[in-house]
C-alpha cells in the first residue's frame, strides 16, 4: 500500500519509518529538495498548491494525509484525511476557540481583532496580560506578542496587525498538558495518556508521559467531541492547561504532534503507527504507555551522537536537518528516566535543568 | 554519516530502518532492482563482486558492513566490519566448527567429507543418524541432507558430493538455542538474553526471549570466546543445541540474525542499531529485554495486513519482498505474549499451533 503525505519534514520522515516498518510505501511533497521525509520514500519537490505535483502525489496512493498543517484549504486533495474541514479549523486560531466554545470546552477568554479599535475593546474586554496572535499560520511562538501592559499594545499591532487576529487572556495555569487522540474510518477511537509539556520561547522542549491521570477522564471525553464533530480521522493532539485542577483548550492540532514523539519508544503503538493504521482503514493499536516516559527536543543543533549515545537508555531520533537557532533537529526519549539521566540529557541540549526533577519525581 | 551495506535484503532494511532514526544514511549493494532495503537508501543495483560498484559504495561511507553472508571473500572491501576474517569462518562450516574446537567450546562430532571414501569413514566415525552438509553457502536448510540409514548415504552425496562437505553428528537435544552478542570497536561487549528457537524445514519459525537464563553464563562466555578470537566488531549469533542441560555450538552467523528480530520491539537496543553502534565505534546500548517477546516469522507470503494488526499487541514487520515457497517476507514480535495470542498468530502464519504454549509457559 502507498501513501501520500503532503510535507516531508521530519513529522513525514517519522510516518514513513513507522509505515515501512508495516510495508507500506511512502510519496511526499515538500518544497525543499533536502526535506528530511526524503530518507523515507519519493519526494516530489514542489509547492505545496502546485496542483500537477498534487495529482501525481496522490496518484495511485491508498491514503492521502498531510503532516504540514498550512498547507492551503483550496489546495486539499478530496480524499484528504484528516479531513479537509478539521485541516481548515485548525488553520484559524478564532474557529478552534469556536468550536472548544461550541462543545462546551473551556478556553481562556477571547476576542477577534481585525482592527487597532477592535484591539482597544478586546483589550478592555479580556483585561491584561493578554497574547495577541495572528489567526493563521503561527507555529513554534511565531506571529504572537505577549501584552503585559498597556504601553505593548501598540508595538504589538504594529508587528501583527493588517491580518486577522485573536486576543486571549493569559490565564495563570499550573501546568501545560496534551492529549493525543486517534479516530479510524469506522470511527473506533484511542487515546494515549496525558503528557505534560515545558516550552520555552514558544519552542516545546520537554514531554513526561503518563501525566495527571486524575485529568485522563476529562482529557478524553473533550477530545472525543472534537473527533466526533469534525468526523475526524487519524491522529489529533489538544494542547490543553491545567487551571485550578480543570482542563482549558488552547489549540489543536490535526496531526501527529511533537508532544506525542515519546509514544515511538514509550507506547503500545505509536502516534506514527496509529495515525498510518487509522487513514488505511486498519485496526488501531493499543494506546497504553509500556512505561513512563520523558522526551527532550533537540533544538537548533544535535549535540555529539556519541555523548547522546552515552546516556543510558537514551533513544536518539535525529532528523538529518541543517543546525539553525530554534529549529526542532531531533529529539531524544529516555524510557523509565530518572532525574540524574533526564538532567544529562536537558544538559546536552542546552536546556535548562533546574526543572528537570520536578516532572520526573 | 554514511554507512554502506553489502546486501539489501530484510536484514539491510532493518539495519536501515534502525540507522535512519539516528539520522544516519545508508548505501546498498545488491542483485536486485527491487531489493527491500532500497525502502532505507540508495541502492546501487549490481553483483557483489563487482569492483567498481563495491568502490562506489564504500566512497565517503563511515563504516562498511553487510548483512550478506555469501560475500565473496576476495571482494571484501579493506575497511568492511565485521573484518573478513570473521566472514571467511562463518562461511565455512569446518572452520567454523574447528574455531569452537580451539576454544574449547562443545559440538556435535564432525569430520571434513571431500571424497566418497571419506563420506563412508565418516559415517563409520561418527555414527547415524547424521547430517551431510556443504561447507559453503548453505542457509534456511539449503545444501544439507540427513542420513537417518546407511541406504541413505549413496542419495546425499548424488546430491551434495562434488563440493567441500561437513558430515555432523545428528545430536539429540532438548532445545534450539541462540546467543546475540555485540562487540564495539573499542572491544567492549554485550549479550541479549538468550533466545529458544523453533526451525521447520530448515527455516527459524519462531523465537521467544528471554529463555534458559540458567543458561546465559555459559552463553555469554562462548560467544565472548569468539568474539575475542576473532577481533570482532558488529553484532555475532551464535546458534546453539542445549543438550543434557549444556550448550552446544551449531554454527555461526556474522551479522543481525534473524533469531535476534524480537529485539526491535522488545530489547532496550535493538540487534540492528547495536550494530551499526558497534561498527561506527558510538557506545553500545543496553541489551536487557525489557519485557518477554515472542517471534514468529511469516514465510511464503505476508497474511492480510488488517488480519495480523487484530491480534493485540502484534508489532508487524513486513519487508516487500514478492511471495515465494519458503521464503522470508515479514515477522511479528508480541511483547508479554499470552498463549492465545501467540496461537492466534501462528495460526495467520500457517504455523502449527500445538507447541506455542510449551516455549510460552
Amino acid at each position: 500500500m502507498t501513501v501520500a503525505v503532503v510535507g516531508g519534514g521530519q513529522l513525514g520522515l517519522m510516518l514513513g519509518l513507522a509505515g515501512a516498518r508495516l510495508g507500506l510505501r511512502f510519496r511526499f511533497l515538500d518544497p525543499a529538495a533536502d526535506a528530511p521525509a526524503a530518507r523515507a520514500g519519493e519526494l516530489l519537490v514542489g509547492a505545496y498548491d502546485d496542483a500537477e505535483l498534487l495529482r501525481r502525489l496522490c496518484d495511485g496512493a491508498d491514503a492521502v494525509t498531510f503532516e504540514f498543517e498550512n498547507l492551503p484549504a483550496g489546495a486539499a486533495p478530496p480524499q484528504l484525511l484528516p479531513p479537509a474541514g478539521a485541516l481548515a479549523v485548525a488553520q484559524d486560531r478564532l474557529h478552534e476557540k469556536e468550536l472548544f466554545r461550541r462543545l462546551g470546552i473551556g478556553t481562556a477568554p477571547y476576542a477577534a481583532v481585525d482592527t487597532r479599535a477592535e484591539l482597544d475593546d478586546a483589550v478592555a474586554e479580556i483585561g491584561l496580560p493578554a497574547v495577541l496572535k495572528t489567526r493563521r499560520f503561527g507555529y513554534d511562538g511565531k506571529g504572537q506578542a505577549v501584552l503585559r501592559a498597556a504601553a505593548a499594545v501598540d508595538a504589538a499591532w504594529d508587528e501583527l496587525g493588517g491580518v486577522p487576529l485573536l486576543l486571549e487572556g493569559l490565564v495563570p495555569f499550573e501546568r501545560e498538558l496534551s492529549v493525543l487522540a486517534v479516530r479510524g474510518r469506522d470511527g473506533a477511537t484511542a487515546f494515549w495518556p496525558l503528557t505534560e509539556n515545558v516550552h520555552r520561547a514558544g519552542i516545546l522542549r520537554q514531554s513526561v508521559a503518563p501525566a495527571a491521570p486524575e485529568l485522563q477522564g476529562e482529557a478524553e471525553e473533550l477530545a472525543a467531541a472534537v473527533l466526533a464533530e469534525l468526523e475526524y480521522v487519524g491522529v489529533l493532539a489538544v494542547e490543553l492547561f491545567q487551571r485550578d485542577g480543570r482542563l482549558l483548550a488552547n489549540e489543536l492540532a490535526p496531526r501527529v504532534h511533537n508532544s506525542g514523539h515519546w509514544t515511538i519508544d514509550g507506547a503500545a503503538t505509536s502516534q506514527f503507527e496509529n495515525h498510518l493504521r487509522a487513514i488505511l482503514g486498519l485496526p488501531l493499536g493499543s494506546t497504553a504507555a509500556v512505561a513512563p516516559s520523558a522526551m527532550v527536543n533537540l533544538v537548533g543543533e544535535v549535540p555529539p551522537l556519541r555523548r547522546l549515545l552515552e546516556v543510558e537508555g537514551a533513544r536518539v531520533h535525529v532528523y538529518g536537518k541543517a543546525p539553525r537557532p530554534g529549529r526542532k533537529v531531533g529529539h531524544v526519549t529516555l524510557v523509565e528516566p530518572d532525574a540524574e539521566r533526564l538532567r544529562r540529557l536537558l544538559e546536552l541540549a542546552g536546556e535548562p535543568t533546574a526543572g528537570a526533577a520536578t516532572i520526573v519525581a
